[in-house]
């Protein structure tokens, strides 16, 4: 039988976790932590297909094809969340649910980070634990998308 | 005689017209719209061309060549008529006039929503009817463009 | 058969249209606009009543017999249109749909002229297009209430 | 003895009621609500004079008269309590106590709603009960203009 | 036969009337009203259980017992009314009508009065008739809940 | 020769003067100031034609015949001053100078008061002088349209 | 006997008048107004010092001496009108009235000119009339300062 | 060796759980929820303390025991979470991380519930996954106070 | 003969004075600053009684006992400053004079903590010097309530 | 050995205390504060240099001469408090202990007056006690500067 | 030796330049300006690479690559700087300083320009002077990035 | 041929540069910074002269003289720039062009410092480069005054 399809979307710099300020972000690379959610995918009975993009209208991209290709998404949309409303519109018209994760606590950063204009139409969120903010929300979303995996006896 | 020719370019997500949350957009898919736009254009001594991005850049790539090769914009931004300023400097340092349409009335829906940021660079907007909306704005770009056009006589 | 009724409804000092500052409305007289109407009317296969009123109640009143009386209202309401909640209550009320229009574009123009409160329960907007913004509203308005409409060929 | 007379002035599409959107104000007709008021103003040991005006004009007429002719006014404004003030004016320089009523719940419906203009020179605000608002303010107006009324058994 | 219960709830300070500034509160104290009020459920069909906090918590707990032993609640959240978002959960998870009271005419005090948080959630609410407040709330109340009562005949 | 005319127009409630709250304005009536502000022209070789409404549709009407029949307008729009931008439009399309007159000192009494949306359409405004506000309008008009006036003398 | 002294302040910049952006302020110099305002004093029965400051300091020296040294003052503050709440203060602490002038209609240009922090604690306030803005608060002043004074007969 | 202990904090309406609006929170009841955790903590390696109050002090009487009493602290603070600046500094002050659960995704509810004062004191915050965001936080918790924990191999 | 009792009232969470975040209230303990102020008391002529509450109505319990039994309060009202209203109208309502007092200089911390709701119903505040803010609030008391005391020689 | 000298800076319209409205301040002169507090220093060990300016660059003056002539500054801005940022430059920039005075209770006045741009640059604030505002400001320096001084007995 | 590399990074239609409204950038094309600053940078002992973008994400490429390929960087991010927060983070968490450019004063033109998301996270900023904007930009790196260069003879 | 002149006018506290806190103006002082820019002024053809004041009317008397005495003005208004109306009216009625400039990158401190009410009536603006801010402005101001200067060969 075949596992669900996650998949795993961060935005603009994210590819840069790791190579910089390390007070805010004190993270593993982003390859890392694709490599420990395939990890923890194979525990939860999901398969993960991870992506990166710098560019808002690459994001969407990846987010049409969700509906079809995916039983959910992680998307961790980086500044993005503060503003694309198209991103907001892609979320909104796919047909999966949707959990919105941040690295770092942004409530203790500049005003504009408070603000995530995607958060209304994802199922939830996970702000502040670093790269463990991945972790829950792929656990979040097995909870979701596979209500017999491993994760319920957990 | 060379028709004049009108460029009808499309933003984020509406690609996924008629796949999406029908209680908004009951509509018919973007071909279908394209090609009863091509079908109108015809009858107003107009042509069209007919594109669609997600990716901002690439809606200022065709903005920026219409002052050279079309004498008008029909444009639907998508969520970026909410905040890409962008767009706006490139309708505004475009020569040819630009008409904003939106399917949905917008006034009825998110906050967010209400504000075009490209509306004051736009000749006029039109905003509610659906695939109309596209078609109402050609027939007002007909009226502009080209003053002995069909429609002079509807 | 009897041909549906629109009610064509313009506010406050559009009776001066022509008459006052050229270089916002380069436009004809509202007889002319009213003329014009009819005649297009006709080609659309509709009737058009055309009224204009200084005083918000008068235009209330005319807005209350929409419901027996008229199969859609066209309205361009002026100053009223950016604070008479008294007007948005008459249309929401009413049990046609209505189209609002403005003549030039407001969005170019004060701040205050940015919002309408009228606009949520209407069923499009039209913006920006002088006179042609009532044309393209009848247009539109056909579609809706007249299916078998000549437009409908157009 | 003659009785206290009461002015209940009712403002714009007010008239309408019972006939519009019966999901807010599935309400009797203004009528029926008149001929209770009647029915309750004698019971209380008043007098009633129901009006209903569309023009907010009128409706300063109305209230203009009151310091002579009436001991208080029971004022539903209509959609006119979230901007006139002018009508603030008019009660302002009354010398009669006036009522604002409102017969649906505003804080539940939109926000501009929220706001009423005339309710600082109220004595009281009765938002809420449908028709009854009307019978509840007259019931608090007899009890500040008639100390001697039956209400006061009650 | 019983007769339906409805709490009477107060909140901080009330519990001073008739000790505190006169100049706004010109008011029996909070026992008389109580007494008043009992008076008056009688009349009306009712008992009352009338009950003062001065600590949020206290008034939540109030409420939680709202579903199973009352009909319906009178409420005057003193100002807590302002900023209690919690007070404002309670009223809303209960499952009986609610009523907002104010003795004062919030309207004519600080700007802060001006809001109350808890009215959204309430059926309807009463505001500026000193203790007569709290007695046409529970005519109203009565309306609503005690469809046979000796009201009906008033 | 013919005297310049001078519309004088007072707005909503202005009727009232002298009957009302005199702590604000311990004025004449309209009519006194009518009287005195007729002399006042003899004087200044003015003619004045004066009128009051309640209704902002009259007063725009009164407004409309302003560039065919008057060399100039005195106004004291009352609470209209606050929000009507129908006034506002129908001085800002009379072809003659307007001058705005406020008998108290707006700036003294409630925010809302604080601003005029057709201040910005006049040539000056005056505020605060009582009934004078409206012989200083005239004078300041006087300079005006009529370089010739008795007034020059003075 | 002594005539009534008027102190006339202007603030900063004024000392530039008429040497300045001539489409804005098309004035006399301020020598020329101050003189032209002497002999409307003598007109008036009024004596006129006057004084202009590039300094806020300075004005609030000038303002200080105003309760035993003058009967009234008619200040133009110039761009501090919109900030200085020193000044406020200073002319709120003097026991004479004080009447403001701007030369220019401020509601016509930068936003930050629609606003007098100064406005409250005046006698009135006189708004767009170029010099001829002191001439007309001269006018106003002798009204208050000097009932017999030949104004009085004009 | 002891477990380290972890406080489960539940504020006001929260122990209603399972008895209101299902629409949003169709979850189990508290007890239920404080059941799992006690089961999912015994996995972890951790302890838990689960309290519920509805008064604000009596939430910091439990944070201000955090310190000395528990390795961590998990807490949905409920409406208290969007006003109350003492449980903000409560845990601000206490010595031991807190993490912030929300049951529902408040960013598609009413804007007041969209803006936690808590969140910026705690490491991180889980919302929108029902009781399962109780579950995930203790897992987060897990992660930063117990490094040898179960959960390290899953 | 009996001294003058003064209440001294602390809110939430200044129990942990000492034990808390020590960069921003390097302070004693509240043990050792309500002996000071009984100290400092009695040099006054003064009594105090000192109490500290975590709970919001607690503090108005002690509040409503201020008009009877003490001639003066001291508040620091911890968070609760910021947002209690109903401590605003507890002190408001008693009849004795109340000086509020801060610890640190809430203008260099979080913009929240700038304001004060109940800084308008005190005699006066004391910001910003530890546990100095206590000694010279009661120092300020002394002034106020007690006339012949020791200070006046200091 | 040399006292310690502190700095007593009174901005604008402090030289006229005692000569204006007295309803608010109801004070000494500034001559007799002054005496006061040279009278208070010398008790607590202190020499005190008294000044007051009028303009907002002599004021900064004196500052600028705070580093190297005075160990404390207790500065009452006046008017300057609420908006000049260059005063806050010129405390923020001297490298001594300030304390800002209000005489009155700024709260209960106009809302410009809540707000001090200069608090945030001080040790702390003291507010509302009339002259006595002084006198706590200089005792609260004594403890700052003067760890020796004869208040320490007190 | 190998020169210092400089990115120069132009945003959104700056590759319109000289093609588009000469009222605001009476300037050459960006190729000319690319090279004048090759020529300067020669002057300056530097070394630049020039580049221009429609995209956002392919801007943020650009900025990744800094740390590791440039000194420094000179950006005008054309509309982005509005809003672009995604620009804001690739700059920030690059190792290199960044200066931003805007040719026109961005303050003389319509609100939204006047605000930059980026600036915060440059070294300085330069607007205003046309092409010269850039020159001064490179100016200015030469002097924080190679402090050997000919320019600190200049 | 005598070198074209040209005003550096430095606002508040600037003279005390080098003296204050170092970490945001690690500068030199004022007198060095005048002395670079005399000579910096020789290399490019100009002449300098240097002022700097306190008092907000001082400046505005040099600004008055530039007209007249000078080609331009290169002004750092320190705190001034955020609220002096009166010196944007100063530099707006000169006849010459004007640089602003600030030392420090205003963006990245307090948010009162990132608006400048004096940037809309200058040519342009150079944040941040500490002294060199000065030098790079009379770089610019060279080019627009001083067209065959020695600066164009650089």
């Amino acid at each position: 039988m075949e596992k669900p399809k996650i998949l795993i979307l961060s935005g603009p710099n994210l590819n840069m976790l790791g190579k910089r300020n390390i007070s805010i972000y004190k993270e593993d690379s982003l390859d890392t932590i694709h490599e420990q959610l395939g990890k923890l995918a194979g525990e939860l009975g999901l398969e993960v297909v991870c992506a990166q993009e710098n560019t808002e209208g690459e994001m969407i991209n990846w987010l049409q094809r969700a509906t079809d290709e995916f039983k959910g998404v992680v998307i961790n949309a980086g500044a993005y969340a503060h503003y694309s409303y198209a991103l907001r519109s892609a979320i909104g018209s796919s047909m999966v649910p949707c959990i919105e994760v941040c690295m770092s606590n942004v409530f203790t950063r500049e005003e504009f980070r408070h603000n995530s204009v995607i958060a209304a139409v994802c199922e939830g969120v996970i702000i502040g634990f670093g790269s463990q903010s991945y972790m829950l929300a792929l656990k979040a979303m097995a909870q979701i998308v596979n209500k017999d995996s491993l994760l319920s006896s957990v």
